[in-house]
This record gives C-alpha cells, structure tokens and sequence, in this order.
C-alpha cells in the first residue's frame, strides 16, 4: 500500500537509476522537473531538441550542462522521432513530452514502423494522494480513451494492474465506477462493470478484483458501504478507480484535486515504455512524481 | 451569494411559513428532519402513512403529535397519491418522500390526471457547500435526467436558474462542465455546451451568463483560468454546474462530498412544487436544509 507522492520518489530512488529522453526539451518547467530528478539520483536523462536553448536553461537553472546528453533537433516532429528512437534503440527507459502537442508526439509513438507501439492498448494512469484516504487511488482512463468499450476497459485495467504490480502491490482492488450499484440494460456502464466484475479468471492474471457497478462512494468509503449494506471484496477500499468516460474521470479528477486538495501523479502506460506528459500547471511535486512512477514502471 | 446551508434555513425561516406534506412519513429519520423544521418556524406538516406508527414516532421524538395533521395511508401508491393530492388541492406546498421508492412517489407526481406536473421539465438541482468555494455550488442534473438531449440541457439550465432566483440570485453564472475547454465534433457534451453558451437570448430572461465547454477547473477556479489564459463571463466563478450525464454529477458530487468534505442540501424542480428525496444517509443538517431550500423554492 503506498499513501504518498514522495514514496513514488523514494521507490524510484532505491531501484537501478533509469534514463528519460525528453521531446522538445526546450522548456525551463520541463528541464526542472528532469534536473530535480537527475539530482535526486532517478534519471540520466536525454534532451532532444533546441540544443543552444537547453543549454541556457540549464546553466539558468544551476545545472551543469555536461551531465546530460543533448541531441539538437529543430522541429517538433523531428524532437518527437527522435526522442522515440531513443527508447525503441534501447538508449532511454521512457519518454517525457516537453514542448509539443500530444498528437505530434503520440503520433510518432504509434507509428507502426518506427514507433514503440506494445501489444496492446495505451491508456492513462492517474495516481491521487488524498488527505481523506489512506492510499494512492489510481483513476483511469481520464484522458487517453474518451469512450471506452468493454473491450477497451479490459485493457485500461490491465494496464493499470501491470502498473501497479510494478508498485510492489500484490492483490490490487478495482473499483468500475458509475452512477449508481443497480445493473439498469440502457446504461452501458453499469452492464458493462457488470460483465467486468464477472471476467474473474480474466483478472486471476492479474491478481486483481474488480468490483461494480458501484456509485464512488461504495468505491472508496467503507462506512458508507456498511450503510448502505453494500458487500463486495474490495468494496470501500479501491486502489484502481475505473471511470466510464473520459468527462466522468475528469470530473471525479478535478474534484479531488480542486476541493480535496489533492496531489497527483500520472503516465500513460501500454508502450513499450511508459511515457510522461506533465502540463505546465502541474505542481512541481507532481511533475518529479510523474517522472518516479514512469521510472517504476519502466522496469 | 449564497456561503453555506445555514444560510437557506435561516433565510427560510424568515420567509412565511409553508406546509411540507411527507408520502409514507412512518419512518424515524424522516420524522427528525421534519419535525426539526417545525420546530424551527420552517414548515408545518401533513403526514401522510401509517398513523399509528407516526404518532408513535413523533412521541418518542418528543413530539407533540397534535402539532401534526396526520392522514392513515396504508399502501405506498395510496401514500403517494394523497401526498400529491394534498399539493395539488393547495393544502401543502412542497412534497417529501418518506419510506418509499422513488418510481412510486413520481408515477403519483407526473400522473396526467391527478399528478402535479408543470409546464416544462422535471430535473433535479443540488446544492454543494465547500470549503475551496467561497459560494454555494448548484450541480445538475446529477440523476433525474441521466443522459440529457440539448433541449433537456436548457431545461435542466432554466429549472436551476429558476431555483437560484428565488434564493435572491441577480446575476447567476452556468457552467458547462466538460472534460475540457475545446469544442469536439464527436463528442456532444462539448458541442452541445458551446451551442448552450451561444442561446444568449434564451438566458436572458433568467439574467443568467452560460459559457463552456469547460473542465471543472475553468469552472471554479480563477487561478487556473489566469494560468490557462481562459477568458469568459463567470469563468472560475460559476454558481451553476451543468453536467453532461448523471454518471459525471454523481462523480463530482461524491469526490466533493467524501474529498472535499462538502455538505449538500437537494431537491427536485419543475413540478408544480418542490420535491424533497432526502436519502437515510444524509446529514442531518442537510435534510433540514433540503426543506429549507424547498420552502424557499416553493414561493
């Protein structure tokens, strides 16, 4: 059971130190975030883009230039390609998006010939530090598949159990989050959570339970669940929240963020690496916890 | 503005006293929250139910059952439909849901013949009182509606603006709670809220300002707008959330209550008068301020 952000730090601190590669790295929030985590000893890192830039930034920022690898790179998608051959060619464990959109970078991810594509789905992990529970609560998919089907939903708890197990957790508790605990046919989340929580040898895998439909308080608090009499393993004491939608996870994301004064840390996984995109109002904790998580899950 | 649910029951308790009529009122906690609003000059009360058991109950309460007009009712259906028939025919102002299913109390309240439906849509309106928030938060339509057509959404919108008003609202703020600010063609919550955020006219009457699409953020916090250079009327400061599914209120609403620690106070608008749907898990302070809000709304 991990309750905070800086146990993410400090897991990644004592496993073998990895190596992210940035893409357009020319950015002064990006290169603190990847110079606090080369200076707490969780990643060399790789900057691909701007190399004049970079260097500025990271003489500004007190940083000696000569302990990172620089690779110039002018335009975005040049910063994306490259940055992704880095991992594919085994030189870097995962990827950070610096100054470019999403799309240009995760097209270059795809890309079925010189991408670095996995089996399987990718999709969004988010981890929330919470003052009123007593663990990190894993919220997917907030972002990466905005309507997921059941066959989607398969793959975002996977990859959320693989990230996890990756944490060190042994059985993890899946929650499928909806409006309400009843199975009603014309609202697909709750059959689909229905159907989900039936897959038991699908998750046996996994060492995972997952339990729905249930409304997010069956999901995360045990007296409401005592209440209500609501009865299910792992009822009230989810690690992995799996959201219907998209708006639903960026609802529930937000509120706890906004009004539980949350932190978070978050990577999309199902790559061959785990890669990072942090936005520029993401707190600075958040950021070095990002690149930490990536770093776990890299392994 | 409106700070906290206090503030409905004192302004209710300065307004002129209304009669609350409770279907199957037999029943402990409902019985408290009642009579807790006598008590307070809040509203008076027909009981409509198991008369023996009710008298029983407000003894124990330490009640003066002839405080009380009490109607023996034996089934829920005849319950129901006394408890309509008691607004209906003017003796009560608003409508409670005692000991009995939702679907039994509203087949009763939107009953063509003897029911007491209005003009327009039937939707529900809660209101969150949070600690990050400096006002009241009104989301809807967190249940009664649970996947809302557009012109379900300016009902929905109108309904709460009309709610808002009689709480002493001038100039109310809506939200179009998405899971971010750009308009996607194939995702309807965002066109829909940018067609919603254009009918200027239609608002104008409610001397209400909607905009979106906008995530929760662009909603509440004015800080996030400043750093996301989001500019719009009511930006950061929005009086009303609009959800685009049930599955979104539920989860925003829930993370408040059980992260953000958020009292609430609900009812249902739109029939011809306020419906008060307490559940057994609900404060007691925000029972009372759910018949608060619905004295206050049923002028």
């Amino acid at each position: 059971m991990i309750s905070h952000l800086t146990d993410l730090t400090e897991m990644a601190k004592r496993r073998e130190k990895k190596t992210i590669v940035v893409a357009a790295a020319h950015d002064k929030d990006v290169l603190r975030a990847v110079t606090d985590a080369y200076r707490q000893g969780i990643s060399d890192a790789v900057l691909v883009g701007d190399a004049g830039k970079i260097t500025k930034i990271l003489t500004q920022l007190g940083c000696d230039p000569g302990d990172y690898t620089v690779i110039h790179s002018t335009t975005d998608t040049e910063c994306a390609r490259r940055a992704v051959r880095e991992v594919r060619e085994g030189r870097a464990h995962f990827l950070m998006k610096g100054m470019l959109g999403t799309a240009d970078l995760m097209r270059e991810v795809v890309d079925r010939d010189t991408g670095i594509r996995g089996d399987g789905l990718i999709s969004h992990v988010m981890f929330f530090e919470q003052e009123n529970y007593p663990k990190l609560l894993c919220l997917t998919d907030g972002g990466m598949i905005t309507f997921p089907t059941l066959e989607q939903k398969v793959g975002i708890l996977k990859n959320a159990a693989r990230t996890m197990k990756r944490l060190g957790y042994d059985r993890i508790q899946a929650a499928c989050v909806c409006g309400a605990e009843s199975v009603n046919p014309k609202i697909t989340a709750t059959t689909d959570a229905a159907k989900l929580s039936e897959m038991k040898e699908e998750w046996e895998s996994c060492n995972m339970n997952v339990f729905g439909p249930v409304g997010l308080d069956m999901a995360i608090s045990k007296n409401s669940c005592a209440h209500k009499k609501y009865e299910a393993e792992g009822a009230g004491e989810a690690d992995i929240l799996l959201v219907p939608t998209y708006e639903v996870g960026n609802g529930i994301g937000k509120a706890m963020l906004y009004f539980g004064n949350a932190k978070n840390a978050g990577i999309i996984v199902g790559a061959k690496a785990p890669i990072i995109l942090v936005s520029r109002s993401d707190a600075a904790e958040s950021k070095l916890a990002s690149i930490a998580l990536a770093s776990i899950a890299a392994e």
